[in-house]
């Protein structure tokens, strides 16, 4: 089922039934006993999507849920039939053994991508000793399966960098911004991680970063060629806009770089403020946002592009059939760190589309592994709406037409908002989600996936 | 398994183990599939054990982890087996169709209380027109099973009130209390919470709020007599100390009145100011709580009160076998109110221990539904030590050595922290628990419940 956003128009009916139902006694009285055990798959999955929302609690979800869907309403997210909670801890780079109980999202894209702990800011590599950490990417593609990135950010930005790159510091985004890692540097080094996107030959990469694939290569036989160019050079069919990724083949890689930067969100509003902004609605169509193509359709062009049996011309006939996809909603995180409600709650709904997307593929093959979850918690808190908080909000008018508040209060200025150490949960539905119910680590998540697979 | 608070001398070596273990690759590597439909259980159960955290968010959840357990500890309510995620909302007095998105804690527990939504302030009773709500507790009863409330506020605060009593506003709490809810008062209405419970003739009543029980009723045939007497005349085994609550026995019910308020707080510690107060330690020995029973001691009574054969002669020796017992760690939420960390997380190890003691009866027992979970989310959010946020903090050093800021950010002094409006964490073992899988609401819970118990 994919779920249905209602209008602020025709909303006042739906709502009504929806938030009403809990008052008749006995509205869901059915045991779902069978129902759980029957979403319970202890088998092997030919493919896994894994869709992460960046700084996505369940206070962020909540309060998209409210505004777009209502709070009796349910997200494409909330279907998924096995649910649990994971911690999301880093350890410190001086001492591998201690947490860190506020991670980023390099430490914790390393957790899910190679099963360890590392320190904030590492890329799947080691904490003190800087050594390469093997990821579920990695070990598909040696598998010979077809793999893919997709994300809202930069490419090149921590969370779709982990499970393809190795690098001591997630700033080492292009060839040009190699200063915090000289060792990783070309030629002695494996490169930036967009150096490293391409040498790895992820078969689909879509999203931000053009300015990193635009800076020139050094050292190596492709010196002074822009990493966009070698990619193009080896075989990738390098696309701009929607146009160029409709027309994209299977059979060649594909680098879709849709903005020069963190591509635009696709809402747009008043930031929080103190005292609080609105109360507003927001604006659903930012115009930045129009030339670009959503999350969602970046998920379905990038199944489409990693399932169809033309794609084994990659380079990978010979290997294991089925895909390792990673799709992450970025600016969940990037938008709660500047207190902007909107664009945060717009893109939480861009990224429940790209879920939608992704179920839809699963539910049809029949034999996919789909694990949603966040990958730190975040600052915004739902309030009552004539609440003073001691930091920023926002009043808004949920399409349900009543008024929430949004706070944002981690930082001293609307502009330095920081990540929180909750937990956070985690969903699944295919082969081995049952793994996710109760209370997992993120690392964990790691382990799941490549059991899935059958990959080692 | 009965979790191991470490010493923080100890601490080091075990959290050096539990936090080392993820960085090992396939530490964790075995699938869980079976465990967790084993785990499904379609059936009826005898009895029901409902342990609430008032005010427990996955982020205090976390906080009273990594405090006491560390990053990687698991606290007993981290083993209940089947997991979800519960929406909380209330709605609007003057429209019962539209949501208020922050709810409180009458309406909350008047949700898993009754299967229905309602405003928030009222107990178990319908927005707008007042009329009363059957409550879980009242079938169970009426089918003759024995009832129990335990709880660290007073016995007639919010949420111990909702399953026992049907008020229009939370504040009737003592016959001197009637003020916002006149058409409730006796000799023509059923009277305040505290008349209601000892009318109602629940088996175990265990908290505080001494000082409601020993109001003089007004009207009718104990007209001058406090609660209190009237429930011994009525009798009723009243206690108001631990060697009291050991010599109760089963047969007559129970009234322990362990505090004339709220019970004292089991930790101590500085409150959280700005700039953070801290690095600190929390005081775990109260002196104020050493007289008083603790939860996990109130909730082991109540299981062998509510559990032994000879307790059937208190009158339900005809009825159906088995017991329902609600059980509240109260002041998670009312020390996160007053921006108070170690008090708090004191009072979320508290919770723990009654989660044990509840755990340890159902294994036993084979045939118990327990379920975990909290009422509405709150404050408090786990920062980096160093964090400037815009409110209150304060810089713990946990068990295992390291630094946690707690901040507190929703009201704009450190006394008027305010509810958050996000989903929580809900937790279910025994029979019926896996409808506590994927994302519920509030009032399935009732439903749950009253499946299991076979009442209606």
């Amino acid at each position: 089922m994919k779920p249905q956003r209602k209008t602020l128009a025709a909303g006042a009916c739906v709502v009504a039934a929806l938030v009403a139902a809990p008052l008749v006694a006995g509205a869901n009285d059915a045991d779902r006993s069978g129902e759980v055990k029957a979403a319970i798959d202890a088998g092997k999955a030919k493919n896994v999507i894994l869709l992460i929302g960046d700084g996505m609690g369940d206070s962020e979800i909540t309060a998209a849920r409210n505004y777009a869907y209502g709070a009796a309403g349910r997200m494409a997210l909330d279907t998924l039939p096995l649910t649990g909670e994971m911690t999301t801890y880093s350890v410190l780079e001086t001492d591998p053994t201690a947490p860190d109980y506020t991670p980023e999202s390099a430490s914790t894209a390393t957790a899910w991508s190679t099963g360890s702990k590392t320190a904030d800011g590492r890329i799947s590599t080691t904490p003190g000793t800087d050594q390469d950490l093997t990821t579920v990417l990695d070990k598909a593609e040696a598998a010979g399966m077809l793999t893919g990135v997709v994300t809202t950010s930069e490419l090149t930005d921590a969370t779709p960098a982990a499970p393809m790159a190795h690098v001591a510091a997630r700033a080492c985004q292009g060839p040009a911004n190699m200063g915090p890692c000289p060792q990783d540097a070309k030629p002695a080094g494996p490169g930036s991680i967009a150096e490293q996107s391409i040498d790895h030959r992820v078969d689909v990469l879509l999203g931000g970063g053009r300015s990193r694939y635009d800076q020139p290569i050094t050292g190596g036989p492709a010196d002074g060629q822009t990493v966009r160019a070698a990619a193009a050079a080896a075989g990738y069919q390098v696309v701009t806009d929607q146009p160029g990724l409709a027309a994209a083949t299977p059979g060649r890689p594909v680098l879709g770089l849709f903005s020069t930067g963190n591509m635009a969100t696709r809402w747009t509003g008043l930031p929080a403020t103190k005292p609080a902004s609105g109360p507003q609605r927001c604006n659903e169509t930012n115009p930045a946002a129009v030339a670009e193509p959503t999350l969602g359709e970046m998920t379905t062009r990038a199944i489409e592009l990693l399932s169809t049996p033309a794609a084994r011309g990659n380079g990978r006939a010979a290997g294991q059939a089925g895909f390792f996809l990673q799709v992450e909603s970025a600016s969940i995180d990037k938008r709660n760190h500047v207190s902007q409600p909107c664009e945060q709650i717009g893109e939480t709904v861009n990224f429940d589309e790209a879920v939608s997307a992704a179920l839809e593929f699963a539910r049809a093959d029949g034999n996919t592994l789909v694990i949603v979850t966040g990958d730190h918690a975040h600052t915004s808190q739902i309030l009552e709406p004539d609440a003073t908080p001691a930091g920023f909000a926002s009043v808004l008018t949920t399409d349900e037409g009543q008024e929430m508040m949004l706070s944002y209060g981690t930082g001293s200025t609307p502009t330095s908002q920081e990540h929180t150490g909750s937990q956070l949960r985690v969903a699944a539905e295919g082969p081995q989600a049952a793994n996710v119910v109760g209370v997992i680590d993120q690392t964990d998540i790691a382990r799941i996936m490549s059991r899935a697979l059958g990959v080692r």
